[in-house]
Formats: structure tokens, sequence, C-alpha cells
């Protein structure tokens, strides 16, 4: 019998899908998360039900089935599932068991974004589903229409790792989101501050000319002045990153309001596939001339390219990782707002270990 | 030393190439049974060989290899192999020590089709072989020129699952092979022979209107008129299929005699490739119009479409199948055929084993 | 805890990359040899240097790092990596742990070749490796400007393998390299010489057609002439081939000298990427007309065309090998020579197991 390793927190809510990913494929969109196949649709009331994506009767594809109302037919055998994942229908079949079913899942829609609570239903609370209010706000925000989505062949610790030290700016996204190398050298991270669900922080770079990005979306009039830069992040667990970029006039403070600042707000929600793959959703806003679609799409491509220049180095790292199992990661004194996180995961996943340990069935079929 | 597991019956004939098969890659053919890799070649009596794909110097495939009479050169080194697996030449060496062989396997021609025996030959009856009189009657039945073949990325037994329950013919198949729906609810199983080697039974649809594929192949006066239809199938160990289906006027009764009568005949084969892979050999039989090929063509194409919908199901069970060794299947009502084969593969499988326990003998190579 | 297994000698020297291979992608390249991730790059004095290719830090690759004089830098975070692997800066960082650091190999480059040492450095000495005097002159020897490379899906010993037995000239080669099966009949090998590092032998064929690959590029005069044709080859550990290939006039002996003689050069490099996988190094060189950039261009591609013949095998072999695990092969007389070096290669292994056990590490970390 061997001994099965936990790789993901249960009781906690989980970015699952765009709302319209489940829109545009029939109201039901399949989508593996921690390492579980699932179905998603969306019910008669626009409510949306998730379930074990495996009939209970033959591990058929309930994605690959029928909607109807609050419930989803699996068409194999046609059974039907109502939205507790009951079975409620079994063709020619009279009398059906209670104990036919499959599990479902607490979900919730906020700002957009479809959450999943993948532990104990009984301590799913909604409203600790945090808040990124640009996302609903179309008065003063423009973001994408669609939020946007890709996938990385890389555990999602990993894109958390790229996203809890900025100095990497200064050398993977030089010519994109970075500006110039010396970023790593001039400023720091300040105002670190730990909690039990991640960290928060900030880094300022003054006087600089504005990054690429930036340049392109900005009135011709601003290019040739220097600016303050502001990014003001927080990273929460399960792998929810939010972030406040500003470009402020040289020597700018608070109290001198934000007229004459230029801001930019990002979430980023890394949501674990399997241990070595990760769904990563985002959308990118910003607060002025928010009519002019052209900004939405330049900052759309421009940081696209900077994720794909991430894109290169993480997927590199994963591919060492798995081929290195006694590789063991140096810190530097960068590291600390993520040694915090991954602390605070660690002891979290513990946690959840110890009350509820994995025990693996041996695996009687012979059919596989 | 880990346990090995096993998972195939090997005292048994498997179908494991149509004819033309060999006959078109130069009388030999490289295929894998069983996880076992095999050649199959042709011999100057049109006798079919059947010996391990390895030559037992240095593992080079003989299939890739020279067909010399009943013999088969290895053409890395030249050593030539009889129809027994003996070498009987090593070009440059004189003599040739008895211990260089590989295993030779018992194969027999019946119906087009190439059965092999994966077990100990001395039990090899080919009497043993399942017949099939439409497969080799030319007068009075028509299939396709070439018995068609598929492969599945699954289990053999999520095949025979499939084909032992056919109310997924309802939802799988309404608008090809099925017809509506309906089929599901107001039809059952009837008639369920259970014996040591498999299962027989019937399923009557009465009084409904003819399913697409045979109304694609009807004259069109026959097009509005209801039907009762029966498929009467025989399900035989090791993965042997074999279908009756008869279209005939509502209310039909066997002593009204079968003028009126419309027949196909079935058969399906599944021959497990690996654990997790299938090979699918198949042909479909009319009994009127027997010249008209268009029939033929229409059929082929229509049960084609509908194996393409099985294989949506079945390779997708094969998928969660993998990813969740833990998946205990529930059983429903319409179960019972399959249960019993299950249960009389298992019982045989077993008994195998307990004659003949698998030992995994410690790989010592370095090589690999 | 599980055992793991040693697949390589260490303390030896492997051919790694063609120089010009380093030259052609901005002076670094990414390639793993034995099993191990490496980055070769060219310093400031044209001095190679080899690092293990993935930072301390995170295990970012540093093949994607920029070469900065003998440094490379880590492009993720900005890491600077001198000769030694020792990390020199660190930006935004003032100290600098001296234990951040990575291995260096030993590298050397002759030939054209760079060589690298897997093991211990201080046991590294130059003048063991191998040398092939026409790689390096220009005056009497033409091959191919650039060496060739080709990677195969196979371990490494059974090129090995190939080589040391020359009858599969005779069946592989038949209308390329070999010119006739009658070669495996009717010649022998000759002076097997045994040594610890590996062994010499010869091949005479005499009174013959000259094979496809020679007659295509000798005088129209010459084709009508039998001769004599001799593989003079040595095989050294890790995976050294060198061969002497000499037509001469029928009859011929060594006192009549070589002016009537057409010579070829060929070494052939095995070196282990994974267990599974090798990187093929080759050149191929005549001795007449060496200003007729066309003999070598016709030799290069019979020869690639007799390496794709043999690929067809081997990799067939280790298709095989790997769904096989119990399979031992047997010998036959012509495996002498390569059980020699396969004996000898074995017990380097060993001893070098033995003075330096593999203890595996419990992967403690729960990122992958």
């Amino acid at each position: 019998m061997s001994e099965k390793k936990r790789y993901f927190i249960e009781n906690i809510w989980y970015a699952a899908a765009w709302e319209y990913e489940v829109a545009e494929t029939e109201n039901k969109l399949a989508r593996t998360i921690c390492e579980t196949p699932l179905v998603f649709y969306k019910g008669k009331t626009d409510n949306y039900i998730a379930l074990d994506d495996r009939c209970c009767h033959r591990a058929a594809p309930l994605s690959i089935g029928r909607v109807e109302g609050n419930c989803i037919r699996c068409m194999y055998h046609g059974m039907l599932y109502n939205e507790n994942g009951q079975v409620v229908e079994i063709p020619g079949q009279v009398r059906v068991s209670k104990s036919l079913k499959v599990r479902s899942y607490p979900v919730v829609a906020k700002g957009g974004m479809i959450w999943i609570w993948m532990g104990d239903p009984e301590l799913a609370n909604e409203n600790d589903i945090y808040d990124f209010p640009p996302l609903s706000d179309k008065v003063n925000w423009r973001g994408f229409d669609k939020g946007a989505y890709l996938h990385y062949d890389a555990n999602w610790l990993l894109i958390v790792d790229n996203l809890a030290d900025f100095s990497h700016v200064a050398f993977v996204h030089a010519n994109t989101l970075g500006g110039s190398e010396a970023y790593a050298y001039s400023t720091q991270a300040e105002n670190i501050q730990k909690g039990e669900d991640g960290f928060s922080m900030e880094r300022w770079d003054r006087d600089s000319a504005s990054p690429p990005f930036h340049a392109k979306v900005i009135p011709n009039e601003e290019l040739g002045n220097t600016v303050d830069r502001a990014n003001i992040i927080q990273m929460r667990l399960p792998g929810v990153f939010l972030m406040e970029t500003l470009f402020t006039p040289v020597g700018w403070k608070e109290k001198d309001g934000r007229e004459n600042v230029r801001e930019y707000r990002n979430c980023q929600f890394m949501t674990p596939e399997t241990r070595n793959t990760t769904h990563f959703f985002w959308n990118y806003l910003h607060n002025w001339e928010i009519d002019n679609s052209a900004i939405s799409a330049s900052l759309k491509e421009s940081l696209l390219e900077g994720f794909m220049e991430d894109k290169v180095f993480i997927e590199g790292q994963q591919k060492l990782l798995e081929r290195s199992p006694d590789f063991v990661p140096r810190s530097i004194a960068a590291d600390e707002a993520f040694a915090h996180f991954r602390n605070k995961w660690g002891r979290r996943l513990r946690a959840e270990d110890e009350a509820n340990p994995l025990a693996h069935k041996e695996n009687k079929r012979t059919i596989l």
C-alpha cells in the first residue's frame, strides 16, 4: 500500500472559470481542478453547478451529457443527475437507489469568475472569496470584455513565486513590462505585510522613464516625462494576485490626490489543474479614456507578451524540477515574501492532511 | 520485487488480424496482442505463422525481416527462424545452438480472420474458434469486401460493456443506429441466457419507425411503415460479439417465415493490444439486393458513424478511469449480462493466475 | 526509500558537442549528458565552460541566460555565475553567500569536439581524451566542414553493439554501405585485440565489387575492378568508435605501400543523453581529391542513408526492450568483441557505484 502525498488545500475557494467560458460551450464546461475532473454547468436560474465529471455507473464523462434545467443527463445510458449529484432517473429502471450519486461542489459567481470550494461544503462561506471591485465596476474601470485564460505546464507555486519577486521584471521583461535592468538594482520591495492568508507589498521605481507597455498607451506629450511607478500587490491563498499600479508625477505623494495619476488594476488567479499544470486567469484594467478600446487592446497584447516571457522560465523550471527530484532551492534575500506564503500554505496543507489523511485504496479493477 | 498483475486470459483464441491485412504488407504484419509484440507471416502453403516479434539475439524486430518460405530472417545479423521459432541459420557461424529460439503461437484462419492462441499450445483446439457462417457465405450474405478495423485507446472490456447494454443506443446513437431516446424506456433485454463462456440476449423494439441506418438502405415505399426490430446478440469470451438484427412486419412471429424480414448480421471482435488499448475488427452483412454495392457502402458509413459516437464515450471512460484509481463502478439493473460476463472472465483469469503465477524477474540489464 | 540504479560511468571524457554548435547559438548551448542538464558556453578567451543548467535559486535554466565574459547571468532574477559555478552577484543584494553555486565540469576542446568530464575533477586528465588526427589534419584528409550530429531514441550501448559486429552491414546495408549479403558469410572479424578500455579488430572482404557508397565516388574506370576492403576499427569507452577503411588492389599487402589504396577515416561518438536516448556525433574523411567537394557531399549522403537504416533497428530494439523487462539476450559467436566491451564497462560502472553509492534523497518538495 503506497502512501499518497497531498498536493492541494481543499477548504478554500479556487477560481474555476470565467462565466463566459461556460456560456460559450452550451452552458457546460469540463475542467480539472486539483486533479479532480469536474463538469460545470448553468442551471435554470443562471445558477452554476459543479459535479464530479464521471458518471457513478461506468465513469462516462458527464460533460458530454445534456443540461436539463438544474440537472445533467449522462448521455451514455441516460442517467439523470440533479444539482446535488443525486441520480434521479435511470431510463428503463423503476427504482433508483439513493446511493447512486456523484459529489457536488459549492460554486459561486463573483466578478465574472466562477469560484469553487473543493473541501467540506459545511465550511464554505462565500464571503471568503476575495473581492476585486474593479472587475465589476464598469463606470471607472475598463478591462478586457472577456477575462483572459492561459494554461501553464507548471505547478501553480512557480507562478506565485514569479509574482512574489518583482526584480524578475528587470531581466525577463526589460523590453516589455519592465523597462530596464536597473529596476532590479535600484528598487526594493517595501512595506511587506505578512498575514495568515498571504502577504502584500509595494515596489516604487522613482523618476524613471515609462516602461514600454505604458508608453504605448499614454498621450505622446507625456512620453518625455519621467515618472514614479508603484506596484502595490496582494498575494492570497490559494493563488490570488491583485495589483494596483500607479504612474505618478515625480515626487508624488498620496495627499496630492490622484488627478494626475494613471492607474492600472491587475488580477491573476492561479488554480492548480494538476500538480504539474495550472489554469491561469487574468484581466488588466485601466481608468482613463475607458471608451477607447485601443488602449485595452494594447495592454492585453503587452501583458500577454510579458506572460509569454515568464512562461519560458516557469515551464523551464518545471521541466528541470521534474528531472531533478533531489534539487533543493537556495534562498536569497528577495525570497522573504514568497517564503512566508509557501510556509503558510504548507501549514494549511499539513493541517488538512492530519485532519483527513489520504489513504490509497488498492485498485482491484482488472479492466485497467 | 514487485508483484505482477495479470490482465489477460491466455488459453483462448483471440482474433488477431484479417487475412488481407497480412497480404497487403508483404505477407507479414507486426501486431501486439495481450501486450506481446508478435509478427504474423504467411508461409509457403498459405499457412500463417506467428512468432514473438523480437530476435532472441538482440531484440531486433523480426517484423522488419524477410519471409523465406516458412521461415523469417532477422535482417539485422541475418539469423533465420523456422515456423517453430527455432533459429536454423546464423550467417558466418557453423553450429547453431538449439536454445536459440523465440516462442511460436498456434494460429488458424477462419472466415477471413486469423485467430491466435496465446496460452499453452497443448490446449489449443481450433474447433473452439467461434463460427460465424455469414462471413464465409457469399451466396446469401454480403458484407464489406475487407473486414473493417478500428483502434481504441481503451481497455477491451469497456467495449464489451458498451455492447452488453443496448439502452445506450437510445442516447449515444439517437440519430444514427438507434432512432429515438424512447428505445431506452420502452424496450428491455429479454431472454438473457448465461453460460460459462458468455451470454446471449434479445431486445425487441415493436411497432417503431426504422432507425436512420436502416431507413437509408430500404426501398422508399417501406419508409412510412413501422416495424418490429430485434437485436439478438451473443457475447463470448474473450471478446467475440455476434448479432442478428431483424426488421419484421409489426406483430411478426417466427412461424410467419422470413420472406418479409430484412436481416443483418454483425460481428465485432475485441482483442486487447495492451491493458489500455484494443484492436477492434468488424463486419456488417445484409441479405437482400446483395449485388447492390451501395447498400453495403451505406451500412459501413452508418456503422462507422455509430462507432465513432461510442468511441467518444469509451475513450472518455478510459481516460477518467486511468486518472481515478480509486473509482468503484456502481451497478444498475441493466448491468446483469455484463456482470455475468465480467465474472466468468475474472474466474478464468484467476484460475490461470493460480495455475501459473506471474513472477517479476529483476531486470539486471543496465543498457536500459 | 527506493534504491537508485547507476547507468553511467562518470570518471571519463564524453564527447559533448561540436565546437560550431556552441558558436551558432550565441556561444551557449543547452545539452543533457548522462541525465544531467548542462549549459555549455564560450568564455572571453574562447575557453569553454560547462555548468549545471539550473540556477541554484529556483531552478531556472541558465541556458536562457546571458554570457558575460567568463560568467553567465541567469536572466530570471539576474544572478551572475562565474566559470566555477560560483554566484558572484545578486542584483539588489549586497552580500552573496559562498554557498550559492552550481557544479562546474572540466571541459576541453580537441579536434573540433568539446569533451566533458562528468566525474571527480581531480581525476580529469585531458591526455586521456582519444586522439583522432585526421579530424585536425586539413592537409591530407577531408571530412565534412561541420561534424554531423544525430539523435537516437535508444540507449548508447545499442549503437556500440551495432558497430561491434560488421556482419550487420550485409543485411542492413546491402544496398548502401555493405554491397552484398555474402559479406556476412564470407568474411570474419580478425585480429580482435581486447584491452581495459575497449577493443580493436579488422574485417577483410577480399576480391569483391566496391560497395555502393564507394562506387559512387571513385573514377569510372575503377568501377569494373574487384578490390580488397579492410575495416579496421577501435571501440573505446565510453563510446568512441574510430575506423580506418582501405580499398586496395586484390591481394594487396602493407609492404606494397599505399599509393594505390583509397582510404577513409570515420569517427563516431556515442554519448548518453539519458538511459534511453543518445547524442551521436560523426565525421567521415577521405584522402584523395580532397578539394572536390562532391566527394565529401556524396559520402555524407551515403553514410546518413546507412545510419538511417541502422536507426530503424536500433530504435526498434529500444522500444522492444522497454516493453520486455524480462528479456535476456542470447549470445552468438559474433558477440565476442561487444561482450568484452560490455564487461569492461560494467566493471567500471560497478566500481564507481561501490566507491560512491547513489542514495535517493526523499523529495520533500510539495511544489511538484
